[in-house]
């Protein structure tokens, strides 16, 4: 049990004082005078808001951070997956780090978009797994699935293009998955595996339905990438004769618990369909500038009733993971997009969709994404004395507009405290970065083979 | 004397790993094994770049950071005015943090476009000036000035604008600027006063050619804002019937000393008067985001060999003074405007503009902006350890395109050291920020009486 004491939470049109109280994994009281004669803990000049989720990341891109070529989406692929040696090691690393950026950035949950290495896939997702036990954050792992060669997810235009097939079977992919909800799916214990086929662009239906099917046996969320980049416009066009969203939603995949990452490229239509079957839109935007992909129409979204949340995307095409980062970005960039400032994103409103947005699109709802009696206790508590939030003014508007560093004080997933005084409590991050550093060395840019050989082709298809 | 010892260092193609001397206030030597048996810092896995130059910003604003609401810059202007009652030791306060988050994000050298106390002119650029002078931050201050009243900002539209004359006279105010000049500009102790008429906007054509002439006679940067807003251009074209940089020509404010903040709403033939008048461009991304001003046509302004630099803008429309955060969102938000990825900003490019640039605009090219041999030592060493630069790839990109916390190691400015193992040494930060705290309350939403004044003027006239 612990007691917070005397910390400022948001309440309608301003901030209370009170105390909160956790009880085993929840939220047991909100109150002012709470009774706390042991462990109570101090929350004066500190800023209680529910935890944020990572709604969309690869945890193991955080090796390639800070050294990707300016690509857009097709050709940053192309290289990523040339210097994409992977090893279980460095899988358990990148899901250690990943999840402590999250965490210190005021995120208690991480959706890992993840990727397999070939031949060893459930090892590698049980070693992401075992990460994020190891931290305690709340995760889950998606694991990313395709059953088509990487070419295949660039349009033809006029040319005809083959592709070597790809080197798995549909049913053996789905095997994987099914296999991996047994042996890790665990709600109770803050571990989920969700369906993600990667999207339209390398996926076939066949791959999609399975999941569905998968999706609705062991009452598993769904995510995919959903219409990222032009290239994917013009993709669906000649794969289907529709949008994708169209076709996702004709093959049924669309629903109240699927997310779908980025969103860039949707029409009107497109949208309607979104806010009909529900879906959650996750917001890259940090990622969406980053490979030129475009500024999804947040705004549109919300106006049409969308349910929007935050994602940090992989650490190669962002290079962080940190969320109030995205928040801010993901808030502020719209401004640009409709002249009148009515329809902009508030602090508040980026804090919930960050919170209960997210909570949304995981179908936890009910049980995460907002500071009630009964919820579950995945709280983050910020240190309002910071620098970089002096003066006092608004602690969200602080939050959300400034730039925050060092002020995640306290956090707790399913009730148990995992970062205190800033500090992870749960793993040894000074190791960590031992860990990170002994495992890399200095780079400058390199020379993608892949990308010679799609470069030319691309940019006709693309009109460049 | 300081060597740092091996040191990154970037060169050509990669990264060398050098020791760098600073004797004086320059850089004495870059070379492998320099002798340094005493006062030698170890540079091991540390990298050594040039000071970025914080190229517009106004201090003050501080106070009012995360509370101001989301308006595009007319409105928001009036609900600043509203609430900036300001007292020298505020002034003094917001210079600090300014100059310290300045510091602690890779600025060596801070552009204050300094808003004016009424009646306490001198007294408030004495003020700035100390805080500068004690953080030891090489420091342009340049005093916001004007003689129109802040209505005169809004175009009139159809209507018939009738406007309060400004409180002092266009005379008296460039008699303030003139004894600003003689008491307080001292290049060689670092402190320099620029002349800043707000912009076109707010300010005569007497006030620009006074500029003008105290440039001349003493040798000053010159500065203002310029085309920040659809407003701004609206405004030129009723006051003028040509655009504002066609006037500003005309009137002989552009020259290669002067810098111009935001520049979001150009013609190509704007573009390339800036070009040809060799002025700068000083970009601030993340105000004109949250401002919904516009994503200034940067890639262009580039290809047509316009120098441009980065600011962080004063706090109200940020609300940080991170450098960092500045050059990332300044570089990868362009991708979104250029579909061709060969045109966009590679982090070493701006890395450039953030350096070189920044002293381009400040006519101090030949003595900084660079790591060379003879130019004044206004370095910043970054911890490569840092969690959030790891792991190890390309430093440059990490600093640039990650979220870098905790990285500036240390800072010198004309080559004394004031930032040491990540701190502060030349004033009390621990201190600063309670005497922030103690000044300040938490608030919440507020209501401005000027924006209730002029919103619906604002809203028919820009088509809202």
């Amino acid at each position: 049990m612990n007691t917070i004491k005397n910390v400022l939470i948001p309440v309608e049109n301003g901030y209370d004082t009170l105390d909160v109280q956790i009880v085993d994994n929840a939220i047991a009281a909100i109150s002012p005078g709470i009774d706390a004669t042991k462990s109570a803990i101090n929350g004066t000049n500190k800023l209680l808001l529910p935890g944020f989720i990572n709604a969309h990341t690869h945890s193991s891109e955080m090796w390639q951070r800070g050294i990707m070529s300016g690509f857009p989406l097709e050709l940053w692929l192309a290289e990523l997956y040339d210097f994409a040696p992977l090893d279980i090691e460095k899988v358990y690393l990148s899901a250690l780090g990943t999840a402590v950026e999250t965490l210190l950035s005021g995120g208690t949950t991480v959706v890992d978009h993840l990727v397999l290495i070939p031949g060893k896939e459930l090892e590698t997702i049980a070693t992401a797994v075992r990460a994020y036990k190891e931290v305690g954050i709340r995760a889950f792992v998606a694991p990313l699935i395709q059953d088509e060669s990487l070419s295949a997810g660039i349009p033809s235009g006029e040319s005809e293009q083959t592709h070597e097939p790809y080197f798995r079977s549909t049913q053996a992919t789905l095997e994987i998955i099914s296999e991996a909800v047994k042996q890790f799916h665990r709600p109770d214990e803050g571990i989920y595996i969700a369906t993600a086929p990667t999207g339209i662009q390398l996926c076939s239906d066949a791959l999609f339905t399975g999941c569905i099917e998968l999706s609705e046996k062991y009452d598993l969320c769904r995510h995919s990438h959903l219409l990222e980049t032009k290239a994917q416009e013009k993709l669906a066009q000649e794969k289907y004769g529709c949008s994708a969203v169209e076709h996702l939603k004709r093959i049924g995949y669309l629903s109240d618990r699927t997310s779908l990452a980025h969103c860039v490229h949707l029409t009107e239509a497109d949208i309607t369909i979104l806010a009909e079957t529900k879906s959650t839109v996750v917001h890259n935007p940090l990622s969406n500038l980053r490979l030129g992909s475009g500024i999804a129409p947040i705004l549109k979204y919300r106006q049409a009733g969308v349910n929007v949340t935050f994602g940090c995307d992989g650490a190669s095409s962002n290079d962080s993971q940190d969320l109030l980062e995205a928040i801010k970005i993901g808030s502020i960039l719209h401004n640009v997009t409709d002249f009148d400032y009515q329809h902009w994103i508030t602090p508040r409103q980026a804090i919930e969709m960050a919170s209960l947005g997210g909570a949304k699109g995981l179908n936890m709802a009910d049980e995460l994404g907002s500071l009630t009696v009964g919820k579950k206790a995945d709280l983050v508590m910020y240190d309002l004395t910071s620098l970089s939030l002096l003066p006092r003014t608004d602690p969200i508007g602080l939050l959300v507009l400034g730039r925050p560093t060092n002020v995640v004080d306290s956090v707790w997933v399913n009730g148990k405290q995992i970062v205190a005084d800033g500090k992870v409590k749960t793993i040894d991050v000074d190791n960590l970065r031992q860990e990170l550093f002994s495992h890399s060395q200095w780079q400058t840019t390199r020379k993608s083979q892949t990308v010679a050989q799609i470069e030319a082709h691309y940019r006709t298809v693309m009109g460049l």
